[in-house]
């Protein structure tokens, strides 16, 4: 047995990232991380007759993208495993039907890029694969529609709101090479602090990310200072500063090495996005276009990355439910 | 590697189902499975005041009869793996938030108890995990108001329309034990013949369902003989007939033993479902309740278990889609 704790596991072979790419859209393109993306998209239809099929479009180009990195055809991987925000998850599906390889949909909501990572690294270490891809995306058009207003209504927004991220990324993992690797998947468990705000999704997210990094901390007897870097999904700048809280009520700083995906994504003073960005694209981009080039740089050695996600639908909000959480971490150490 | 031909991969230690349980509703409790199952409701709520929170009860009472039975408590497991027909798959995230075990949410429509089983068996012959719950349920009334129209406006279906069940499957695998185990797994790729008819799902879906058991047959070099019994998950009457075409082309006979959860779930000529049962809780209380408990009974052997699902929304029904298929098979044998 591979666990490690309650709710850890190990991957002896360490599967290592052999390639990731990220595509964003224009605002994203003009924020503090721009030079870090494959490609930036002027236009929010990417040349699509639906922000729908934009949203197919931007994924399939991002795998695309991946495969061509990783120097494997599109069609030779093992597994896919993706997911997104549309319901029935079907610009992950539509973007995916033509690649001829097993796929397997996940709904994590934003956590769904670190679920692909773990299951996609999972299935390395058990032997069951030489290679998959790690997928998610959002886009803002689609979201908003689907789960706000129409874009033509101008909704307002609350500042503890967040803006969803036009972003995917895609990662291809290998059971060979050397580069940022996959120690250790601390799985989460779905958390309910009771919030039912849908404009304040940091607030709900924010105990699921504590529960996971805690259980990470407490199975692998690491803590912050193990790692150079400790990334949390999207909980954007309220998100973040409770999760500091809480971890500060456990006498733990957090520290400068605590950084939240929706933080880093846009400049929170001059990009209007209120309390950071989100969507599943958002951890997605960032960790492939930022954080595995970075630590491949020489940035970080270690690095944990915990995507967060916040399980709810407009059905479950309009029936008066509160907003249960989860967050999937993953250890990335270079090596 | 434990890879076999292009997509099938073996599971050597042939993780066990250690328990299963099937609830289902009024309808699937009069039809000619009414004796397999674990509970049946009279009310189409559950209890409850709303479909939707009826559709959580129903799941989270699959799973907590299944930990039952397999005498391990609730909150012991060391995954779950759950997805249900909801956007954002909120029945599995409500009915599984309060039991505190690590959770990954799947997407996979009706394919999601071949899905939940295949990553559950490799992530236990892995070495990740003793004991998983692969697990996923649908409502008739939840689905019906979902994808289609109000149950008040009572809108017509044409014959090759299928009749969501209202039920839900749960099966605890574990580590070790004797019974029904899980030697293989042919993970689907997605497959679109361009059919985009949302009332003849098992036309959209029996090309996705010949494609994975050819990958599952090529790979193994078994045949419809080497099994006792190939169910496919709900391609309803229509869909198993275009599947049986598909293979006498191939000059395969699929016999007797070929037959499909929708189509035993109902009585087709009396109960009024046209062309059968659907839905993802179809043939995961078909699997839980009947096939496996069968197969300890000693009535099988050898069994593949092949669920389909269709890979649409409403969204992409309206932009004028096809409706893509997928198939997951298990390979399922005593000892």
């Amino acid at each position: 047995m591979k666990k490690l704790g309650k709710q850890t596991v190990t991957l002896p072979s360490r599967p290592v990232f052999t390639a990731t790419a990220a595509v964003v859209g224009k605002k994203e393109g003009e924020g503090p991380l721009k030079e870090c993306f494959d490609h930036i998209s002027e236009d929010s239809y990417f040349g699509q007759s639906s922000w729908e099929k934009a949203e197919i479009h931007m994924l399939r180009y991002c795998y695309q993208l991946a495969c061509g990195k990783a120097k494997i055809p599109c069609t030779e991987l093992d597994y896919i495993l993706s997911g997104d925000l549309l319901n029935q998850c079907i610009s992950s599906a539509f973007a995916m039907k033509e690649c001829a390889v097993p796929y397997f949909g996940l709904y994590g909501a934003c956590s769904t890029m670190a679920e692909s990572l773990a299951l996609g690294a999972m299935l390395i270490d058990g032997g069951f694969a030489e290679h998959i891809c790690a997928m998610t995306g959002s886009h803002f058009c689609t979201a908003e529609r689907q789960y706000r207003f129409p874009l033509e209504y101008g909704g307002q927004r609350p500042p503890t709101a967040q803006w969803t991220v036009t972003g995917a990324g895609a990662a291809i993992l290998g059971s060979s090479g050397s580069g940022a690797r996959i120690s250790h998947v601390t799985a989460g468990k779905i958390v309910d602090a009771g919030i039912n705000d849908a404009n304040s999704m940091g607030s709900a997210m924010a105990p699921a990310a504590y529960d996971t990094l805690k259980a990470h901390f407490e199975d692998t007897g690491r803590d912050f200072d193990y790692y150079d870097a400790v990334f949390t999904g999207d909980l954007g700048a309220l998100g973040h500063d409770i999760l500091e809280s809480l971890f500060r009520k456990d006498g733990i700083k957090t520290g400068a090495k605590y950084m939240d995906c929706g933080v880093l994504m846009y400049d929170l003073a001059t990009q209007n996005v209120f309390s950071g960005g989100s969507g599943c694209g958002c951890s997605a981009s960032v960790l492939c276009g930022h954080i595995i080039p970075a630590m491949e740089r020489g940035v970080w050695k270690r690095v944990l990355f915990a995507a967060t996600g916040a399980l709810m639908s407009t059905t479950s909000a309009q029936q008066g439910d509160s907003i249960p959480g989860i967050c999937h971490a993953v250890a990335i150490e270079m090596g």
